[in-house]
């Protein structure tokens, strides 16, 4: 959808513009004190000829210019009618603040909304909300925001979306945080989230998007997006509700979105290297983080530096229990160390400084400057917490002395962090900002946004196989149909993945036949769609030795399952060779309606319930998206070998997740499920065996 | 050690008192203004007459009355000359600020504190410090503290200790913290951290025990006092360092301290009901909570409140990652709520009371007193952002109307949540700790704060075995001993572990008159205190039937292990029955040498080292407590039975924990390791068998 009228109008009308507390009193002032240009911005109320000093008109007809958007500020009543007024002068968006809709959770907010959506297509207009809060376009200076809010002074990188309104105002008042954008977008039936994200991957002058959301609407749409982002390499951050059972009953009910799988959306975030935030804070510090970083660090190696032992060990341990790389620092630069500091420092990373240097300006910059320098480090961080009493020279030494070490090794990034939540000093936090110096939040959310920061650096587009595979809609609404294990393994290899049919005897004879095609001891399993649960039914024979314990066994199988399942329709007998036993894992496919086939790899085995040790990814994806996966295993060690044994067929086991992820894109419309359970991985250079598999598609 | 003269000095004597800059005038300065009663303060200093207008004496004899506390602001080396000073006019403690001690890390840094340690034995002088910031006893109004920090009008119920001056400024310096005590005890060479403990424990106006530790240095006496909290119910929160490598690294190098194993301190956590944070954040926002409250919740049942969706789904996601339980409300409540708050409210647990509430005090109060009330909730907590701009009529609202419902149901406890930092409104943070309410920091940390509650709520010390089993001194230092598996059976057996010591057979004779004895198939395994791997050495025969095959197979073993063992004492033929195959796992001991001997029980069988499932725990303990080890394995569903199996043997395992860890404690002294591995556990009922045991002693 074409957002250039509703995002960047070069005419706007506000409805409903007062001067008595309310949404337009609010929107009047807003645009009064940051639209860059009100020659074209026009109030329209019936009452009022003027409105805080500007001419006010009775209606829209009487606006003398042709319209792009028209904000309402007026209530649910009005809007079809102002709407179609509008439409009259060109009019080709609208902000809708009046709630009314589909969050009342009533089936006449519901038709309100069906009726306001088809207004606004009959009409061809983008329209915000219904429900919203608007929105704020700080590059091109345009207002169109219901609450009061600071925006002066703001306009900046960060491009930021919200469903929440009250979480849109939280972020708009962060002193520290600039905008390019900021969208508290309602219920938007109309324009969605993924337009206003496709926006912001477009626009330039976006350089970090940060969102919150309550579902995806349009998933194909959305994973096209990210994958632009990716590709620009344009740091997306997301805090979406649904990590809990109550989190995703929470977001099922608030405007109507569809919350959709965690798991899923945590796989599809690793997919496209989009950073998953926790909370309101971890949104804000992450997004602050990346848009005031004038350069990303080239790697993950932090260096952390404190003024006394108590800090420099809380950032050992914070950042150890964050995942952040501290890199030793090499012997040139503890030795440079021993030179400037005081011989009771701590020289190692982290290092404590002592607080000598916070005395010393040169000498806190020459011991800064020493760390950033060391080839080990991408980015440094001090940890020094700023409280509103931080002035005087003690204060201007801190500042001044970290400014001069960064000036120094402008190449590497260098952030400063606090311990403890204060009141801070604004002219400090101003003095890093303005240079590029981070400051980060209390520690845990700090050692968070850092780890975000490295997921972000270490994340590389092209490892990754940036392509979706949304199916039809309404996939897994039809009937299942539970494929035999060897019609279910030849659709497999048809497609290309490599593994063993077997062979279907359909008389003793052909059973005989191909048992003495076969080297080796043969497992005999009954085919039949009606027959899911094949070993229960007694249509499994493991260990058969030629052609003649073949043939026997074949009456047999067929004997003992009619006898126990005489409904069933009895396709044949499928004729395998024993597998060696092998280290085992499973392999299925989970076909989400809304992003489609999910790869699953697991430890399998007897404990494979209990341990639960699986990771999910979208399909497609590449040989190492699926290394990545299985190193993801709490169980990973396995495939180096232990107890002195050998390493396993990684590289097989690998080719096999891909081809599998394969056979589920090429099925997405139809796949409802797949199944290898277990699949036996051998040691290196052996290879590996599937020893079941179980396809089920929608009829 | 008794620290009345330390810390409830009558007259106090300040060595170095000036008004230049430095640790003399912050001292003076301290005093003057947080002393409650200075007539018995006395300033010397040899050059002035009068300091900050109160009379100065030229030294420490010439003070005209009897001395109990020596603050020493000068440098080290006027220390000691000034204690003997002191100490003829009976002077029982100093404070020490001076550096140059231990934490040099020099030769000479480490013999002067010696010699300090030295001094204050032969003076009978309790002596805080050396390095350290000194303390401020707020019940009492006396203060020795060497940096300017803000302590007026603090007095409440933290007692608080650190190791570090800079974390123990920082805590002075929040503003909603209020002190009993606040002590920077920095070297702690003579005054222990586990002096100030027993201090806070037993001091009435200390309800809260807040410590930042680097290490332990009296063990005994530090679980002696952890008991008596637990017993009085006095929670006790820890910041300790070291649960990263380079964390204990740190801890290590700095002030000397020992760091112990993080996995051990731990588990003492755990058994004595002492809560441990990570950061300072942690500690400063838990022990405020704990603080503020003015009774405890009766049970761990939490009920979210919020005024957005969004905010609605973040309580619900945090909470649920932190471990918060939110129980349903009845339907009484839910019914209730339907009357009060608008349709498009959710109407669960979190509770997303829409915005309404925030413009109307009453139906606010009336909202958040009907969810109070709700019998499964025992804490309530309102998510709402204070900003320094929280003022008006709105802000006035909420906070009044929060105090309205908390009055109508004083029963039980509601605090105020915060999603984001801010510089916060003075004015509504203190209308709200006034009012017993606490205000939780931003989200991951207030909810990181409510689970240390809730798990200080549920600890319930009966079901705890609170005694400590500290090693003697030097332990793991002498020769190990590797038991046989016969020895180490009989060890265990006398001393009352039930498990079979199975026979020992010298002769073949005696293998075929065992062999007899038992039903059913045999293991016969080598007895050597030089052959720990016995299969290695082919000393092990497994399903060996009957008295024949057993004389057979004990030549064989024995020939066997001769020939590929020549240099072995061979003790005999171990002989035992084969056990049925059950579910398997480790149990075993590891004696730490500062707190003893550590239970540690964990999945068994062929990933026992890819998925390290295990748990320590100290010795001894209750069958209780080895039950709740159980159930914190990532495996414990096993135990509930798997893949319609039947439950396991809990109970008897439980019972050979419990003896296992009271053998441990028996053998403190000369116990190294235990190890069963495996252990079969079976079916419930079935009970559990030691398939094998491995005792080291310390010779």
């Amino acid at each position: 959808m074409d957002l250039q009228k509703l995002l960047r109008p070069r005419s706007m009308v506000i409805l409903g513009a007062s001067e008595k507390y309310g949404l337009g009193s609010d929107t009047c002032r807003n645009a009064q004190a940051f639209c860059r240009d009100l020659s074209r911005v026009y109030y329209v109320h019936p009452k009022y000829d003027t409105v805080f000093g500007r001419k006010c008109y009775p209606d829209i007809a009487s606006v003398p210019d042709s319209i792009d958007l028209l904000v309402i500020c007026t209530n649910q009543r009005t809007v079809i009618p102002a709407m179609e007024q509008a439409a009259a002068k060109g009019c080709g968006a609208a902000v809708v603040y009046a709630s009314g809709y589909s969050e009342m959770r009533t089936p006449e907010g519901l038709r309100l909304e069906e009726e306001l959506a088809q207004a606004a297509q009959r009409l061809d207009m983008a329209v915000m909300g219904p429900n919203c809060g608007g929105y704020v376009n700080l590059t091109d200076g345009i207002c169109s925001f219901a609450f009061a809010a600071p925006m002066g002074g703001k306009a900046g990188g960060i491009g930021f979306f919200s469903q929440s309104g009250q979480l849109c105002i939280n972020m708009l008042n962060c002193p520290e945080l600039r905008f390019s954008l900021a969208v508290s977008g309602g219920n938007c039936r109309i324009v969605q989230p993924e337009d206003y994200l496709e926006y912001m991957v477009e626009d330039e002058d976006t350089r970090v998007i940060a969102m919150y959301l309550e579902g995806v609407k349009d998933p194909a749409r959305f994973t096209d997006c990210l994958r632009r982002a990716a590709e620009k390499r344009k740091p997306v951050v997301v805090l979406k509700m649904g990590r809990s059972p109550k989190g995703r009953a929470t977001a099922a009910s608030h405007t109507g979105s569809l919350a959709g799988s965690d798991g899923v959306f945590d796989a599809l975030c690793r997919k496209y290297g989009v950073i998953r935030v926790e909370d309101m804070q971890d949104l804000r510090s992450t997004a602050g983080l990346l848009a005031t970083l004038r350069r990303l660090p080239a790697g993950t190696g932090f260096a952390s530096v404190s003024l006394s032992g108590g800090e420099t060990g809380i950032c050992a341990d914070s950042g150890y229990l964050a995942g952040l790389e501290y890199p030793d620092f090499t012997p040139r630069t503890v030795a440079a160390l021993r030179e400037i500091l005081p011989p009771y420092a701590g020289f190692a990373n982290p290092l404590d400084m002592t607080s000598m240097p916070s005395y010393d300006r040169d000498l806190l910059a020459r011991a800064l400057a020493t760390v950033m320098e060391d080839e080990n480090v991408d980015m440094g961080f001090i940890g020094w917490t700023i409280r509103e009493d931080s002035t005087g020279d003690f204060a201007q030494n801190m500042m001044l002395g970290i400014r001069q070490a960064y000036e120094k090794v402008p190449s590497k990034p260098l952030a400063v962090m606090s311990f403890m939540e204060f009141s801070r000093n604004r002219e400090l936090l101003e003095g890093f900002q303005d240079a590029g110096i981070p400051v980060l939040p209390s520690t845990r959310y700090a050692m968070a946004a850092l780890k975000h920061l490295a997921d972000f650096v270490a994340y590389r587009p092209e490892d990754h196989a940036l392509a979706s595979a949304v199916p039809r809609p309404g996939l897994g609404q039809g009937k299942r149909r539970i494929l035999s294990e060897y019609d279910s393994r030849r659709l497999l290899r048809d497609f290309g993945v490599e593994l063993d049919t077997g062979a279907a005897a359909a008389t003793r004879r052909e059973a005989e036949e191909y048992a003495a095609g076969i080297a080796g001891p043969l497992a005999m399993k009954i085919i039949s769609e009606d027959v899911p649960h094949k070993t229960d039914a007694g249509g499994v024979r493991l260990n058969v030795r030629g052609p003649k314990e073949a043939g026997a066994a074949f009456d047999d199988i067929l004997k003992t399952v009619r006898a126990r399942c005489p409904q069933a329709r009895l396709e044949g007998i499928l004729i395998q060779r024993m597998l060696p036993p092998g280290r085992e894992f499973i392999l299925g496919i989970q076909n989400d309606p809304q992003f489609g086939p999910m790869v699953l790899v697991g430890l399998g085995g007897v404990l494979v319930e209990v341990l639960r040790d699986a990771v999910l990814y979208p399909a497609p994806l590449k040989e190492e998206e699926a290394r990545a996966m299985l190193e993801s295993l709490r169980s990973a060690a396995l495939f180096r070998g232990v107890r002195g044994g050998n390493p396993l067929d990684v590289d097989a086991f690998c080719r096999l997740i891909v081809q599998v992820g394969e056979f589920a894109v090429a099925h997405k419309d139809t796949l409802l499920e797949l199944d290898m359970n277990p699949v036996f991985v051998y040691e290196a250079g052996q290879g590996i065996a599937v020893a079941d598999a179980l396809v089920v598609l929608e009829e």
